[in-house]
């Protein structure tokens, strides 16, 4: 196993100046011990911990490095602009320039307001849905995170029930589901959420049927509600577009988050004429939401993804390793799910109610200085190249072979055990 | 008047490309037409707008500006840390480092959760006031701001009653409001939220009653209430510790933003021991809360703040302001209001309900290169110099001079009065 001296040290000092360590997402709490919680470097698609041990980085900061840590196009622009001026007391005019480019590459938008978290921009778009409509009742998807404010947060401690006052839920992907629940929202719909596709934790992927999205949208123009898209984790990742292009729906409203600075503090609502007076009405901001670096790093990015091959190069990696991947597998005796879209790759293992497997292969997976995870979608960026995927499905050849012959010793993950007990015990 | 032709032109793209042109608090629609609305640059204590017209800014980007704009001491800490890595898979040891040195600083603290909007800490402290005490009702005195989310925006379009839920009031500094709120809350109380001072939009503002603060205080401890200190906009502005110390008062959480970090963007919530557990058991995050950038930023920020006299700087200055426009306020026959700490100036006119001379000589300031704000707090920041503000006294005692002798034919701002028409008809 590698070095974690420093790791350790961090993490305990972490335990008295955090109130429980490192929070949020970025938590190694639903991990194996092994993993690494703090970073020192990152550089294209690899990261260095605070022991200095090197990784091929598959999660991409959850998302925001689409273009390779530190791309220097990205960042000579932000850089340029921070000496300008980042936050200022009134916007820069590229505000405007982001908003025309953004508006210009995504078919159902015709304005644009920029926030700084995923969070903001799926509250304004709830928000906006209601001040449009005058409607109550929001849709989503059961077991779909759409953020970690009060209304939508995964974990219930210090909200109240009120927080989630009208926010009703369907089944992703159930027509006859989402049916039922707009017609019991009956005159009082305001919206409905999407995810793009189904990529919620610990569980299969799941692309979208377009039945589902198409009567989504139908219902949607009968009933006067907003269609959202959330598009904070997957957009610019599957298309150069709104997601739900591929599927031929286009939404009333989309958000947008982690990737379209590749890495810089952004986020968007994107809208239609529909809602264009509901957007109009609410108030929301922030003290940084104005501030033009991650604006020309946002710019920069844009034009990158007009301009380069990026995405294509990330779809063909994904299945270069989904394809080694399961040959592997299957050469070890593996028997491995993988779900959702190539170049956000999640792999479970059959039989493994408790993730005992998963995570004894992701955590072998580190020791070859890969950072795999052994629930969570992972992303594809493009600064990764052939030559890393071939080592990583090497890799996984050998750590495959590890569960294997470990098979009869693997402990459970004491907190994820306890989360998925009844499961394991079924 | 000063030349507007580029901001008239990005003005006219904005109302297309944003649903009603710029949004939230650093738009323009309650300000004189004659405000510019977009900024191409910034230095030290300096604006320059779209059609290079140059501003000393009183508005320091409505709080974050307190070194200078462009501090090099700074922004060379983020851009070396931008060279390792910005968002990452996991947080950088300096997070930890950060955490450290903020506890340090801030007398109630114990522990710190780092976050991005003003609106992300306050909206946790409520979420761990409740989570520690299992209580509902927060108590926030009436007209204070503290966000724009749903349970806080001064704007209710698009939001519903049940998003203020258990969410009272009381009189900022009225002892017998105070203790009436927290009776009606009876065995419910999870927190009261206190603004450092009465820092409301409009209106004269107010420094702390200590009985106020100290009753508050007793409340909370009789209670189990959790006290919270919004420092987001007066915070490292009136001393180096929680703003409250300067009453002797100490509070369970503390939140803080704007401007540790000079403008980088990062907030932060502090808390003590008194609520670690609740702090440890909420669920918040953010795509680009553990970023290294401003994290380093803010490190060296808080460095400046302990070992220089910006702050010392700051208040003589605001002294020098204060003194200097009551003195040629009275030779010009005007009755101002000044109000709030010298270095967080509110100026106000007497006999002025709709704002028509606070409009009339802010707007003429504009043309002498002197940006302030008719109604909002403002702020001086540590680059600005006696030479400036001996300048801004000087093109103020023109500016008197002239809305004076224009006082008969003034109008009023028609959203303005349109808000504030019953203030006037009285």
């Amino acid at each position: 196993m590698r070095q974690r001296t420093q790791d350790r040290a961090l993490r305990e000092r972490a335990s008295k100046a955090l109130p429980n360590g490192v929070y949020g997402h970025e938590s190694t709490a639903l991990l194996p011990d092994t993993y690494p919680q703090f970073f020192k470097r990152a550089e294209g698609a690899y990261l260095w911990d605070a022991d200095d041990n090197k990784y091929l980085d598959f999660m991409c900061a959850y998302g925001p490095n689409l273009l390779g840590y530190g791309d220097k196009r990205v960042d000579e622009a932000a850089t340029a602009q921070l000496a300008l001026g980042n936050a200022m007391t009134g916007p820069p005019p590229l505000m405007i320039d982001l908003a025309e480019a953004f508006i210009d590459m995504i078919s159902h938008a015709d304005w644009a307001m920029f926030c700084k978290n995923g969070t903001d921009a799926t509250t304004m778009a709830r928000t906006i849905a209601r001040a449009e409509t005058g409607k109550r009742v929001i849709l989503v998807a059961e077991g779909a995170y759409h953020g970690a404010a009060p209304w939508c947060t995964p974990v219930r401690a210090g909200t109240l029930p009120e927080d989630r006052a009208f926010i009703q839920t369907c089944t992703y992907n159930d027509v006859a589901s989402l049916e039922a629940a707009v017609a019991e929202a009956g005159d009082d719909l305001a919206g409905i959420f999407a995810a793009p596709f189904k990529h919620d934790a610990f569980i299969d992927q799941a692309l979208p049927d377009p039945a589902y999205a198409k009567r989504a949208r139908e219902l949607c123009d009968e009933t006067g509600a907003m269609l959202i898209v959330d598009d904070i984790r997957a957009g610019f990742r599957l298309t150069r577009d709104c997601s739900w292009e591929l599927v031929g729906v286009r939404p009333d409203l989309s958000t947008w988050g982690k990737c379209f600075a590749n890495g810089h503090p952004i986020s968007a609502v994107l809208g239609s004429e529909r809602c264009r007076e509901g957007a109009g009405a609410i108030y929301a901001t922030g003290s940084f939401w104005f501030a033009g670096v991650p604006m020309a790093a946002a710019l920069e990015t844009l034009r990158i993804i007009r301009e380069t091959d990026y995405l294509e190069h990330q779809i063909a990696l994904g299945e270069h390793l989904r394809a080694g991947l399961e040959t592997v597998a299957e050469a070890e005796g593996v028997s491995l799910r993988q779900t959702g879209p190539a170049q956000m790759p999640q792999i479970l293992f059959e039989d493994d109610q408790d993730f005992r497997k998963g995570f004894a292969w992701t955590s072998a997976m580190l020791d070859h200085g890969v950072y795999m995870h052994p629930w969570h979608n992972m992303f594809i960026c493009a600064a990764m190249t052939e030559a890393d995927i071939d080592m990583t499905v090497e890799a996984a050849r050998v750590c495959f072979a590890q569960v294997q012959a470990d098979a009869e010793k693997l402990e459970p993950h004491p907190v994820v055990s306890a989360m998925f007990g009844a499961r394991a015990a079924e």
